[in-house]
Parts: C-alpha cells; sequence; structure tokens
C-alpha cells in the first residue's frame, strides 16, 4: 500500500470507530430529538444558502473547466429549487412516524413468557453515491430518523458543496444533543477510501450504493458487508388477451414516455397474440408520434409497418434487446401466445425489478402476480408507480432488486432490523 | 483446477441449474401439494425405517473404524427414536400455515393504486451441515413448506444416510406431482463442492451453515451469496439492583445449568453491587452442588469463597473469558455498578445472541430491552428459551446472529421474501 493509501485506510477506519459509538446514542435517541435534529437542519439550510451555494460555485466552476456535460452539471447544481427540496425533505422526514421502538407481534406461548419483535436500528451504514450533493441531505435525514449512524461517501466533483452541508447536519445534531458523529463525511477524494469503507464489517452493518451499474457490481463484488443495491430496470408491461385497450394504451404510453430515464420506467411490451391486431396499430401511433423507436419480432414488426409515421422508428429486435435497460425513447416489442408465455419471458429476462399485467381476466392477474419475481408486481398500474413516495414510505433511500432483507422500494424501514424481544415472570425451561 | 474438481464443479453447477427450474414450480405449488409431499414422506420414513437404518449402519462401521468419538457416533445414529422424530417432524411442519402467498399491508394510495405486500420464496437455498442425517429432513421439509428449492451437502461420514433419506424424499415429492429436484443432494463428497456450492448467486440465493465456528467463518469468508449464519452464543444473565432473588436463583440456574451445549446456555452472569451480598452466595451454592467452575472478578470471588464447596471451583477471570462461549460447566461472573454498566458489558463481550435482565424495576427492563443490541433480549425468563419452537416458529431451520434479513431463531418466514403487490384498475402517473 502508498503512504496514501494507508493513511485514507487509518482515517476510514478513524469514522468507523465513531461511526459505530455514535450508533449506540442514536439508537436510544428519543423521537423527539430526531425530529428537533431534522428540523434544526431544515431551518439551517434556508438560513445558509448562501453559504452553500458559494461551496457549491467551487464545485461547479472546477466541473466546467474539467469539461464535464451539461447533463451532469445539472446534477451537481445546488440551485435555488434544490435547496429549498432539501429543506422541505428534511420537515417531510421529521413527520413521519419513528420506527424504533415498536413492537409487534406479541404473543403468550404455553411456557408463560411472551414473546415479539422490536424494530431497532441497523446501527451504522454506509452510502456512496455519485455527482448529487442533495443526496448528502437525504442519506443524512434518513439516518438521523432510523436511529443509525452514516458515513457519506460522495462524488470527489460535489466534494466542496457536500462538506458544507455535511457541516450543517453536524451543527444540527449538536443543537439536538445528538451525537455529531452520527452523520459523517469521507472528506478525502482518494478512491482507495471507498475499498475501505466496504471491507469493515466491524463497523458498518449495510453498504448502500447509488450510481451507475458498473459502480454497483463493483462494490457489490469487493464489498465484505451486506448491500442493498439496485441494478437493472428491465421493466416489461405485459398486455393480456383479455383487456381493456382504451386503458392498455394509456397505461403503457405512461409507463414508456411519461419519463425515459428513471429505471421504472417501461423497456418491453409483451402482447399476447390475440391482443395484437387490435392493440399494435394504436399504441404504435402513439409511439410514433413520440417518435419512440420500436425493437420488435417479425409479427409485431408486421402489425406496426402500416401505422403512419411508425415504418422509420421500427427495426429487428435481437436476442439482446430482450435484456436490455434502454433509459431512452426505445421499446423492445414481442408477441407472445398467452399469459404463460408472458410469465416466463419476464423471468427469464427481466431485471426483478417492476412488471405489470393489463388485464380485465382474474385469474391471469392472480397468476402473473404470484409467478412473476420480480420485487415490484403490479395489475393495470404504470409501472412509473414503482417508487418509495408512490407506495407510502414517505422517503426513498434506494431501490433493491435483491431478495435478502429489502426489496424494492426501500424506506426507513429498510434501514431497521427486528430483534426478539421475551418478557417473562420467572420462567425456567423444563 | 484437477479433474476431479473440475467434474465436481459441473456436478454443483448441474445441481444448481436444476434446483433453480424446481424452485419455479415449488413457488407455484398450492398447499395441498406441499403438505401431500410432506405426509408422504412421513409415512414413507416409518415404512422404510429398516433400509434407513441398513444405510445408516454402513456410516456407523466406517465411523467407528475410523475412530471417531462417543458424541460424533452419537449424532451420526438413526436410532428409533430419530427415525420416529425425523417422521413426526414432517407431519408437524405439514401442520403449519403455509406462509407463501400471505397479502399483508394492502393500502389504498391518493393515487388510486393498490400498494400492498405479498410472501414468496426466496427461490433456492444451499444447507450445509455435518454429521447430523436428520437434518436432512429438516432441511428438505422446510424447503418443501416454504416453496422453496434446497441443495443439501451433510457430512461425508453420513453420506449412505443422506443418500437413503433423499431418495425417500424425492419420491414423496413426485408422489404429490411436485419437481423431485426441488430436493437435491450433493451426492460426491469432495470437499471441493462446498466450494462451488457457495460460489454460483444464478443458481443459489442464501446459504445455511451449520457446524462450528471454523466451518461458518470459512464460508462467511468465501461465499458469493447471503449467508444465515449462527456463531457463538456467549449469552448473559444480568442480575439487577432490585430483583426477586428466589427467582432470580431459578432462572439463572436454569440459563446455566438446564444444558450445558447448547448456544442458548447462559456464559457470563453479571450482577449489580447491591444484589451481590444476597445473590451470589446463593446461587454460588447451587453451582458448587453442580460443579459449575465461576471465573471471577475479584469481588465476586471475595463473595463466593466462603460459600460452602465453592473455593475449590473459583478462578481469576481473565480479559478472555468476558468473550468466551464456553459450553461447559463454567461460567464468568463479575459484579457491574448499575443497568448502564451492565448493558455496556454486553454490548462489548456479547456475541448478539440472547441476553436476559433479572429485575422488578420497569424502567430498568425497557432501557434492558431497547439498548442491548442482541437477536434476542429478555426480561425475567430463561436464556434457555431462545429457541424457534419456543417462540412458536413451529419450526427452526437456524439460528442468525446477523441483523441482516433474518436475526434469531430462523423458521419459514426467514426462508421467504415480500415482494410488492400494486391492484389499480388503469391508474397513470402524472
Amino acid at each position: 500500500m502508498s503512504l496514501a493509501t494507508d493513511s485514507t485506510h487509518a482515517l476510514v477506519v478513524d469514522l468507523g470507530v465513531r461511526a459505530r459509538a455514535a450508533s449506540r446514542g442514536m439508537a436510544r435517541a428519543r423521537t423527539a430529538a430526531k425530529n428537533d435534529a431534522l428540523l434544526a437542519l431544515a431551518a439551517m439550510i434556508r438560513a445558509q444558502a448562501d453559504d452553500l451555494r458559494a461551496a457549491n460555485v467551487h464545485d461547479v466552476d472546477a466541473a466546467r473547466a474539467a469539461g464535464l456535460d451539461a447533463a451532469f452539471m445539472d446534477r451537481l447544481m445546488l440551485s435555488d429549487k434544490v435547496i429549498a427540496q432539501m429543506a422541505q425533505s428534511c420537515e417531510q422526514v421529521a413527520a413521519l412516524p419513528d420506527p424504533i421502538g415498536e413492537m409487534t407481534d406479541l404473543r403468550r406461548r404455553p411456557s408463560g413468557i411472551t414473546v415479539g419483535r422490536m424494530r431497532v436500528p441497523l446501527g451504522v451504514f454506509g452510502m456512496i453515491y455519485e455527482s448529487r450533493p442533495n443526496v448528502t441531505i437525504e442519506a443524512a435525514s434518513l439516518a438521523i430518523k432510523s436511529g443509525n449512524a452514516v458515513i457519506l461517501r460522495g462524488g470527489s466533483e460535489a466534494i466542496h458543496s457536500n462538506r458544507a452541508l455535511a457541516a450543517l447536519v453536524a451543527l444540527a445534531l449538536v443543537e439536538a444533543d445528538l451525537p455529531p458523529d452520527a452523520v459523517q463525511l469521507v472528506s478525502t477524494t482518494d478512491r482507495a477510501a471507498v475499498g475501505a469503507l466496504i471491507t469493515m464489517p466491524q463497523y458498518v452493518d449495510v453498504i448502500i450504493p447509488r450510481g451507475g451499474k458498473s459502480l454497483i457490481e463493483r462494490i457489490s463484488a469487493e464489498a465484505r458487508v451486506p448491500v442493498i443495491k439496485h441494478l437493472d430496470g428491465n421493466c416489461h408491461v405485459y398486455v393480456d388477451a383479455e383487456v381493456d385497450l382504451e386503458m392498455a394504451v394509456a397505461v403503457t404510453d405512461n409507463a414508456k414516455t411519461q419519463r425515459y430515464s428513471p429505471c421504472n420506467a417501461a423497456e418491453s411490451l409483451l402482447v399476447a397474440g390475440a391482443s395484437a391486431a387490435g392493440f399494435l396499430p394504436r399504441i404504435g401511433a402513439v409511439f410514433a408520434h413520440k417518435h419512440v423507436e420500436m425493437r420488435c419480432c417479425p409479427q409485431s414488426r408486421a402489425l406496426l409497418q402500416a401505422v403512419p409515421g411508425a415504418a422509420a422508428l421500427l427495426r429487428d429486435a435481437t436476442e439482446e434487446d430482450w435484456s436490455t435497460e434502454y433509459l431512452a425513447p426505445i421499446i423492445s416489442v414481442k408477441i407472445v401466445q398467452d399469459v404463460d408465455e408472458a410469465i416466463a419471458h419476464v423471468n427469464r429476462y427481466g431485471s426483478q425489478h417492476t412488471d405489470t399485467i393489463l388485464t380485465t381476466n382474474h385469474a391471469h392477474a392472480m397468476r402473473f402476480l404470484r409467478e412473476v419475481d420480480s420485487a415490484t408486481v403490479m395489475v393495470n398500474a404504470s409501472t412509473r408507480f414503482s417508487d418509495g413516495f408512490e407506495f407510502g414510505l414517505g422517503a426513498e433511500i434506494g431501490i433493491s432488486t435483491d431478495k435478502f432483507h429489502a426489496r424494492g422500494p426501500v424506506g426507513l424501514e429498510g434501514l431497521t432490523s427486528q430483534k426478539w424481544m421475551v418478557l417473562g415472570e420467572g420462567e425456567i425451561r423444563n
């Protein structure tokens, strides 16, 4: 190891030791204290908006000088709107119920003991993210409310913004009499810090990466602690043989075109043979109007060929298309025989994110719900609803495409665990 | 890789492919079919008891020839009692409610969609265990009921017994019209099979090892899939300053001496200073009578010195004793100032398994419950109750000392996941 890496490693271990100690204080913090910290943070973000913008200018200027593109600059910028949203989100998290200490499932057992569960924080989580500095506040506010400590590792291009935001978080924690080490930022931009953060199970209980697929795959492969990870969103819309065509067109259009870049946008359209002649020309006209490229199986291509304006947007689908998350005005289109073939196709090519069936047939709806092995399965609704806020979680730290621990949109509950509690009156075991 | 290892790897991959395929059929299996398989298996175990004993004799003879000890032989032996228990346990699992398909938390959202959760199988799990062949039936029956497929890797010393048992499981699955590949045994005793099994996330969703600490540590370090692991049970009894001494003696005695080898037996006794003079001589007399060695802090040793028969059993505790799981008639004893010091001691030296407070003070009980960071925390009950059957899970596949996914005793629910379900009527997102 180089000297630089050595000192980075020592720095991250120090953050880990402090986080572990702070997590004890956070675990027993009163709800009122946690909410006080969140409201103080919201007030400080508003009051210090000028200073936050000044820190952000350093990052923005450096990124511009480095020739980073407009989309990147947009994510990096702490605009007035983003600053207002950060303050609001702290207030929203303060208004959520406190999950910690919740006791459930208490039952008296034949032995006389009462057994139940108590919800507790996970402990310490590490958040690894890219250019958006507002993630610093999102992760900090969810850590505070859920009684966890967090170590934040944001993108090096946002380091000045993140330092300014983390300083406010520390002040807010102190103001509420909570340990300031509950939220710490990795202050170095040395890449070795990530390697250290994901390999110290004694200090970090779980890693939540947000970013591109290659970043998340690398972290998952190298981590020695659990990772709440979100890879592709290759979401499917299946239009069944029995369906309200009007509704199917509206939902398919919404799922694909309402926004192209989110992970819950549809990427693949499956149509039951019996509905193809009625449905495909109608959705094809919508896609043609919106310039959505269609990568088709031979039969669907034949049905779409005559749609005005569509011909130029049609391509033959390759095997690879069925597995592809485009995040763009492109959709793959395939005619399937029935709900069986649809379920088999989704389970084979999908990414276990979100898939929806559009149908009027109850038995088909129930089979799709039960048998499609994805984090979220829908009936007659747009895949775009797959989101922590739309689901009523009140917050979202990420989306998990794993089955273990947290699945689908992850809110405060995903940052907690349940321990067993036993209440007795001196019972002994025979 | 040697040729042997190459062929073992290919064999395990083949098991994985078959298990993944069978898991689809198991996930949609009806409850009645799963119960039919379990009842058929119970009947076959009873009907084929002679053949099972004959297969077991091969293993027992080989183990005896290899000079393995009596405890090992005891675990390996398929006695009439063990055979009867295996059959009964299949019937008990059949009688449990089916967790799969359970829909919970359904709520209407402002958008109009109804959001809820559906319980589903994890998919495929790998079970790695040592000499007890009855684990083959326990794991198979829990896999069947929870709609999972399982790949079993038992100890090589039990290979003939395990093959005979696995053959019955396959027959029972076929009789119930379920895929026989849902329960497969690794038929080779090549150690490379374990390495293959724990590193194929495409086929195996979770690994459950049962065995010694070194086995579990090695599997955890090398696995590329989640591991439901159980390391030490360094369980504490804390006798508070305000306590019913009679009850405290009975519970402490039970926690330590009812059985010495289980992981939920107490290994460390903490006593509040105010209770020490009243409590220690009484429990010391019990331990002296049962020949339990006491590894003491200086103050507790002074109080125990005069107890008749105790002096020869007293030792000075070293720093290492506070972290040690003895699984033997030995206990560490320490006087602490108050509940604060007790909680800090348990969180520092404990193994996050099971810890109990004995107290009449409600505030102390609640603080201990909330702040001790263990899988199971008790008030006025023996640590020996920390068990899936005592908790009412109806079955236990293992105990987890992790916080992620399953914590504490793991029953059928630990072999499941919850996916999100959305029921709509054509809603689209604005």
